[in-house]
């Protein structure tokens, strides 16, 4: 089956490895995001997500080395999947430096409340916030809000009760108690708590 | 000097390690946006700064591990230590990663276009976008506009004739002929790339 689906890549459209290196980038950076934000909420949740997405990009990198491997003998071909392998083996190390990131929670470390601390500065900042039930947001998706155009602040992570969704999408639909994982510069995830508690109707 | 000012830190506010690993953080995020802007524009200038930020993260966790090194022998402050160490090592193998896209450009590939035609997927994209003078970016500051509240795309870089500007912040003035490099959704990127050609009026 696999081998079928990646003789058809190289025969003619390369759909395959063309999906797997990009999900290898897509994977890359949202890894990093959910590591920082592992530590600085001290979420062992968040931790074990980074842990799936590294596996997971292990497991892409190890199918675009085996189609790689089965390309044959063409010079020019040959040449493409270097530079492929290239992108795809450094994306597996972001992987694995986000893993050393978020395994600092597993170390029996007593001060770790210092680094949250830490990290709460720089460009971009992660934060978590509460959504009321008297917000704007409540029963609405977050493509049909638009809220990274509306506010700038992305949706890296939502937790729900006892859950977490992690594959936020544009479908997702916003419930009242969730807690929003956001990332973005301090102005845009302002705006989005505000949002969040009510404070303010949503486009205005 | 550098060891008045480390002892400080431990002393008190610990304000220059914590300044080190805040910008280590956001150095960490940025490199693999412009690693991978470097290979979708095939720009040797946009990997050079790729290098230049390897670099800076190399110097900087030079700078905490010297200083965690001379924290003498307090078993709680080694146990902060410990952490912010794990930190700062996996920013700088981020960094390292980055620099492995990046450096595609300097291998002799002969197809490297077809590596760009894949990145340019995934969740978020990475575009560049050329200013029109009838724009209404033109002569007015990033953060007046709120470009990322606005659109939800990201500056990420500036070409302006044969220079670069890679340190984008709030106060920087968009002209026209501007290039940005911008990451973010891709409804959040055609908003922004409107503005840009001058089709819609800001803020409509």
């Amino acid at each position: 089956m696999m081998e079928n689906k990646d003789k058809e890549i190289f025969g003619g459209e390369r759909v395959s490895i063309r999906e797997a290196l990009v999900e290898m980038k897509s994977l890359s950076e949202k890894i990093i995001d959910l590591a920082y934000a592992a530590i600085i909420f001290d979420s062992d949740d968040l931790a074990n997500e980074v842990e799936n997405i590294e596996e997971k990009l292990d497991r892409l990198l190890y199918r675009v080395r085996l189609t790689a491997l089965m390309a044959g003998r063409d010079p020019q071909l040959a040449e493409q999947l270097l530079g492929i392998l290239q992108v795809a083996s450094a994306a597996e190390q972001i992987g694995d430096a986000a893993v050393s990131i978020s395994r600092l929670l597993s170390t029996n470390v007593e001060y770790r409340p210092f680094i949250p601390f830490i990290l709460k500065g720089g460009d971009e900042i992660i934060r978590a916030l509460m959504v009321d039930e008297s917000s704007d947001l409540v029963n609405r998706s977050i493509g049909g809000l638009e809220v990274e155009g509306e506010t700038g602040a992305r949706i890296i992570a939502i937790k729900r009760g006892n859950r977490w969704i992690f594959n936020v999408s544009d479908d997702t639909v916003i419930k009242p108690g969730d807690t929003l994982i956001v990332r973005g510069v301090e102005g845009g995830v302002e705006d989005l708590e505000a949002y969040c508690k009510g404070e303010r109707r949503w486009g205005q």
